[in-house]
């Protein structure tokens, strides 16, 4: 990554008031910080405000360090939630796979193709299928075999891989098992799903069952965090594309790996530039 | 309607076997009937089998009464279910409006300029608002209150308007009262409705604040046909626009209107059209 | 409007440095200016940066006067072109029409439902087709003819007209004349077009035509600014409709009309909330 | 491929006439055939009719060679352009590629998965970058080079290679060369090309680019076969994404290319399914 294009990204949650962009602002401009692009929301029902800044890096004249030490002044009083990431520092996501390779081919190809900035550490599978793939990419991957009558130990073995891998996210690009409730609730907003559905329509097993058995005129794929609570957490991103009468499940199916693929790349794209800030269970997404 | 464009629709389903599509087309081809539109759908679940064609009325050497003798001969073997319909007689379409006209001004300017072809012999309304518009058309409008303590007496009522003006079908053009269910058993698949959600998602009240509190990024409409089941008949068309973050309710509600409105044009279109068939709780909507 | 939600709209272009948003932020600060929606764009090839902000009117301890006297002193010294507007005062499109009414039938609905804030004050057209709808709605229409042979005074007189009715800006809502030079100049960006298609392509007459020959798979329309250069003014929205093999011209027209009035409303609703500011030849819309 | 998913796929062009699908639907019957999908379109302006059958292979009584003998006593009388193809010999397509890998990661995907039906026998490029990627997936790859003061020697061997490799089409997926004319007229309907823009807008060299300059608000891309008239061949397949003043001709080519990905596949499986007819410069794409 040249200079020139460098950049920190601020992002600010806190109640809303007069005065907030101004000091905010104000604090950058005295620092030199030129502003490559800003995004703000004002939520009217719950009185909340949300911003986020990218600062070209080479015009601050802080260092990372400086900033948040000096920057903590502004956010106290404002009583500001707040993080500052570097584009320099990749995000780095885990991805999670059982035998369906649509998505890590698309994800793959926008690492190798550096579509937008991330790394994969590793990738981790319930299954040995896509190995040679995946090594292929010179990406680790590990087997972790997951058990029907005693699942715990393989996902506490798939956090520890997490850990030991320094993760700043968790993908699972349709991994077909359920994580634990504790697993969910120790990366609160770090694990991304993608559903296929146009969730809250046909959460659960065989999407596209359902969706067929209903007669719908279009299907969709949901990307969202993962909660504790199957299919309900914050959404992310989702679309849909026309289906007809003539479709049967298998095309579905076939049809919707396009769009499951596009949803949980766009998502896992918002997600590592830090354009999804989280108010409760509804998210922002600065694009 | 001039005597080149005049067409007869034609639409079977019956058991799938050999030589369906032969019997037809050939009864067709010995009495002259030119063919300008044929769809075909073979169910592969359920072994059923769908046709439509659109045959220009000048070709065909036989009068409609005559064709509807002799085709029988062809129908009772196959096990049939069939109709054939003359475009020179436009369906009568009875509308039901509340208070929101954005559903109304569309059917309308479209009935008048002829965007497709039906008949409006009536609008019914349980309010007085839209009498001026409807009636400016040259449309007659009746006000059939319906007070919520007895209901029953209004829906009679509607019922035999609708039969006075000879209808044909019945749109619920965001009317906002449930139908009694031995109203919607007395006109099976004839009951148009616009839903303002992409069902199954955010069935019943308010579907705009579901869809907000949920955080969903896409919102849609349904067109569907009226059963006893509340929002569960058969769906027609449904289409989705995109809403993000800044959209409050009052703007899914204002851009809701118009997916609404494009929805249900194109629904009753597919109707009048004769381009919907039955398949239990599917439809096969051949476009 | 009642004073919770009258605002004021701020925008401002000026060149791309450091300390704009700090200065404007700062100067809505001090006299209380509560922000509720806020728009940047650092056009990083011309070094231009665009501002939009929606203030609470009731808010602000200024007059709109008082505001204009002392922003000058933040403008000048960063050299922005800027304006505020006023929600309050509902700016008035004079529209122009030929014979077909799809566009006229969908602002008019528009206005009624107050879908978005405007006025229209007057409706030209070059024939008589459609003022009794017009005039049902309550607004003046003016038939002013536009005589093949010597069309200057028409455009003259439809130029008196705009002015004597307090324009804020016109709208062709396919108004099939094509306006002289001087006329456009005299109001730039101030008169919107609808054309029927997606520009570049197709530009001049017979759209549709075009698009049948050549084989696209989609149509679209396009809504932009009147420059004397026919179809090459600033673009403000575009969309399109996919067709198939099966449409005939006169298909593409009819769906066309759908997309059409679609785009022209957008494009609209942007103008007069002030979300359009140009950049030469290009647009900035802060949706 | 098993016995019971086999297909034949029928496709008929001719002269409309009456009893057309008659003497079509009549033969297959009587050789038992079961049609599976059937598709018709008659082209008012021309008077030319199209069909394409899929009959399910082990219902018919016939061999392929005994079918076409015998249906050419049907395709004469009618004068009928005519071709069956078999679903169990797939399609060998001869991909061309330089270095830009979206389209071939794409191509490649689906091959291996099987989202449809096709063989690509060699990969042919004008540099090496992609030969890993390639021999990966154990598909031979074949490096031209092109020097660009003598062309001519390197398109012959491309033909040879197509040639030697019993090619049925040739994708251009990305390939930055412009083909001699007589090669596109040795191969006519058999060379697929995606085009990065929404044709005809933006034909030649960097479509982004003057997408940008022009302010578009959508972007596009365009399946079409090859003709010694560049990018003036038929179109089978286009779409559109929307974009925004924020984003740069960087952004452009990237979201540019989940596009013309996406394009190019729906465009090859239309081709390799038999789904496409040619009316002169048109297409008939029966999905």
């Amino acid at each position: 990554m040249d200079a020139a294009s460098r950049r920190f990204t601020l992002t600010i949650a806190c109640p809303d008031r007069v005065g907030i962009v101004a000091a905010v602002s104000g604090f950058l401009a005295e620092h030199g910080g030129w502003i490559l692009e800003a995004s703000h929301h004002s939520d009217h029902g719950s009185d909340t405000f949300f911003m986020r800044h990218e600062i070209l890096a080479e015009s601050l004249a802080l260092s990372l360090d400086e900033f948040r030490e000096r920057f903590a002044g502004i956010a106290g009083p404002f009583g500001m939630t707040w993080a500052i990431s570097d584009s320099a520092v990749k995000k780095r996501l885990v991805v999670l796979v059982s035998r369906q390779d649509h998505c890590l081919y698309d994800l793959l190809y926008r690492w190798r193709s550096q579509d937008f900035a991330f790394d994969i550490p590793v990738v981790i599978s319930n299954h040995e299928d896509l190995r040679a793939f995946v090594e292929w990419h010179g990406i680790p991957f590990v087997h972790v075999p997951v058990p029907a009558q005693d699942k715990e130990p393989a996902f506490r073995r798939i956090l520890e891989l997490y850990h030991e891998h320094r993760g700043d996210a968790m993908v699972l690009a349709r991994y077909m098992q359920v994580l634990p409730g504790w697993m969910c609730e120790a990366l609160p907003s770090r694990i991304l799903n993608i559903h296929h559905s146009f969730l809250p329509s046909f959460a659960g097993a065989k999407p596209y069952h359902q969706a067929y058995r209903r007669g719908v005129k279009l299907i969709g794929a949901t990307c969202h965090y993962v909660t504790a609570q199957l299919d309900e957490g914050p959404i992310i991103e989702q679309d849909v594309i026309r289906i007809d009468h003539g479709d049967g499940v298998e095309d579905l199916v076939r049809y919707g790996r396009d769009i499951e693929k596009a949803v949980l790349a766009r998502g896992v794209r918002y997600h590592v530039e830090d354009r999804v800030l989280l108010h409760g269970h509804r998210s922002v997404v600065f694009k």
